[in-house]
């Protein structure tokens, strides 16, 4: 019905700019502006990191009082303005000022900030005054210029966007994210922001933007670090003039919507510090959903999962164990594992069976060797207990780059 | 009153033996054997993963009928014995069977088994099999070679003993640890063995066993990972005569106990995986004493804070950032970081203050810097919630060679 594409064409209605701010020592883009042309329904996922930077209490301030009126979104990288202190929350209230100013909004209460980069420094806030002016004077249709501003230790920028076509016409979701490290659930070191020209309630935006990023940005993990700075907003300026009102339409809006955010999320992963490998990581037969979530994020966070992947060594051993030590109910002795080359399970069901009612299952080295060398690999965890419970979450290994990129990564 | 050694001369009835068994293909020596020459009261603190090997499950089961019987420890590298099935059961009793024939005691029961390694391969127990008269045969006080035999990825052994002098004559607590990766709170990949000739009673046993692993091996953090396997033995033989049964006599075994737990867990964080630092640190004015561990333990565990160790960053926002994810009462604007060299408070109070009130405190870069230079550091953090808790946590850094040692593991 819909495919998702990897790069954005235009979102009526919005327009974008992402630019160099003197922020970035390299003079790489280093500021991003989204515009949208009318009032937009807006909705926001925040960090649950009690350490919130200013910009995560700013948003969620104006979100309380403006989240049908909001016109943009403006990002700076370099800096999370986080642990700033009184200073932090007057530098982020005056960079939506600047750029409410240069728009000529009402309020400032109509722009969402966003920070990222070094905790605990200040925002150069010459630098900002200055970028912003310019970034308001390019913008238009370069998404992909966007995407590219936002970026940190990302190696690319990360784009998704659906054209989604009903009786009514045709309405466009689309979204740029960031992230590399500091990735885990629950809204670690990303950014993400999503636009859709469809015509939605500001009761809908939020039901829908929760439960697309409960499976999405919130299933993946690189470092098992959540941030001070990361949330993902959704606006929504209904200039296709295609509302979305009927429980069908709400299905497929809200499919849409998280095929959106799983592809962007996924972007993420494959482009974690350092990683060689995408792991696609399914836990079934959980007590429970929850319960499912949280053995599959324990393996996906594990150092010795995460090498052993990079080593390229079948030591599932390593898996075994984690689930072990998830605090869930586990049990060894009924559980299985089966790993898979790519990112879909096979035809056959779920793979090579690797271990299976308490010990190794009959297969061959030679067989796991080949699946370990793949760039991607699907490992499917039963956990022995009955339960209905099933979760995926993507992950990475754990290279020595990782270790060399956090390691400089103020100098 | 007492002072913990580095080495141990001997403890009186027991003898020991460490040797090469034919297990690792370096020759190295494999293979420990801990004998006392009357029986013992033991008390054992095991890993809290669902998925235990099979010596972990064999020696809970012993010590439930035994634990005041127990006359030996035997322990295996190469192979954890974990996730090996029925199989693997019937293994580890073969081995205690093994010990108990050749020694002439009783009952199997009174061997408790230990193996680490691999996870999910089966004993060699042709190997142990021969091994174990060999190792009979060299019993002695040589407790490092012992020490050796116990080693993984260890880069050196590790032994702690006390002699404590009593009006009824002195008493000696001696022991052997290992590890150096998939060391987390709650009994991570860790062997410990300790012995005494001081006369205890069993619920002494246990209930000094427990508090003392509660502050030092349940304290350190070098990758977040808790293994299948690991626990620690406490065997009392009684051989010194010096009986420990009144409060105050009590209260100097379980504090020399402690001392030699903390020391041998010390130990395995100073030989972490690939650690160029030695990290020691406290949170304060926590909620409580397990809110405060827990805070302790996520920036303990933290690639980004480990990272950051390893590149000798003064990259304080990622500690604050670890702590506000701990899911721990924590009042950013409350919170206090110091820093300061070595692993004792200076006398000045705790070191240079990085962090005050939600932001960044004044202090020179230069003397951050020369601080994160030195290979031991001290970090105490304030949670800024006003309560009593407090809890000190080793860990090391995260440096490249701790990817490369878990990426080739088993190759």
């Amino acid at each position: 019905m819909f495919e998702v594409q990897g790069s954005i064409g235009a979102v009526r209605g919005f327009r974008v700019a992402g630019i160099h701010g003197g922020l970035k020592k390299s003079g790489a883009p280093d500021l991003a502006l989204i515009v949208a042309d009318r009032l937009c329904v807006a909705a926001g996922v925040f960090t649950r990191n009690l350490a919130k930077a200013a910009p995560i209490l700013v948003s969620q301030e104006y979100l309380r009082t403006h989240a049908q009126t909001i016109r943009a979104v403006i990002v700076n990288t370099t800096c999370a303005n986080a642990l700033t202190g009184k200073k932090g929350m007057d530098d982020a209230r005056q960079v939506t000022r600047l750029v409410a100013d240069g728009l000529g909004l009402q309020a400032p209460q109509q722009v969402l900030p966003m920070s990222t980069g070094v905790i605990g420094t200040l925002l150069p806030m010459d630098k900002i005054a200055s970028a912003i002016p310019q970034a308001i004077s390019r913008l238009g249709q370069d998404w992909q210029a966007a995407a590219q501003a936002i970026m940190t230790t990302d190696t690319r920028p990360k784009m998704a966007s659906v054209c989604v076509e009903t009786a009514e016409g045709s309405y466009t979701i689309a979204g740029i994210s960031k992230g590399a490290g500091m990735i885990a659930p629950n809204m670690a070191t990303m950014l993400g922001i999503i636009a859709t020209d469809a015509k939605i309630s500001l009761p809908i935006a939020q039901r829908t933007l929760h439960t697309a990023n409960e499976v999405s940005f919130n299933r993946i993990v690189v470092d098992g670090d959540t941030s001070t700075n990361d949330c993902v907003f959704l606006l929504a300026n209904g200039a296709s003039g295609v509302a979305i009102d009927k429980p069908s339409e709400l299905a497929l809006f809200e499919r849409a919507l998280t095929e959106v955010c799983v592809k962007l999320a996924q972007a993420i992963v494959r482009d974690g510090e350092g990683a060689t490998k995408f792991i696609t990581l399914r836990v079934i037969h959980a007590q429970d959903a929850a319960s499912a979530a949280q053995i599959a994020h324990t393996i996906a966070a594990s150092p010795l999962v995460k090498t052993a992947f990079f080593g390229q060594d079948a030591n599932w051993g390593r898996i075994v164990a984690a689930a072990g030590r998830a605090g869930q109910p586990f049990d060894p002795d009924r559980a299985q594992l089966w790993i898979a080359p790519g990112e879909s399970l096979p035809n056959s069901g779920h793979g090579l069976l690797l271990f299976k009612h308490g010990t190794v299952a009959k297969y061959s080295e030679a067989d796991a060797a080949a699946i370990f060398r793949e760039p991607s690999i699907s490992v499917t965890l039963d956990c022995g207990v009955g339960g209905r419970g099933s979760a995926v979450v993507w992950t990475c290994d754990l290279s020595r780059e990782y270790v060399d990129i956090n390691a400089d990564y103020r100098s």
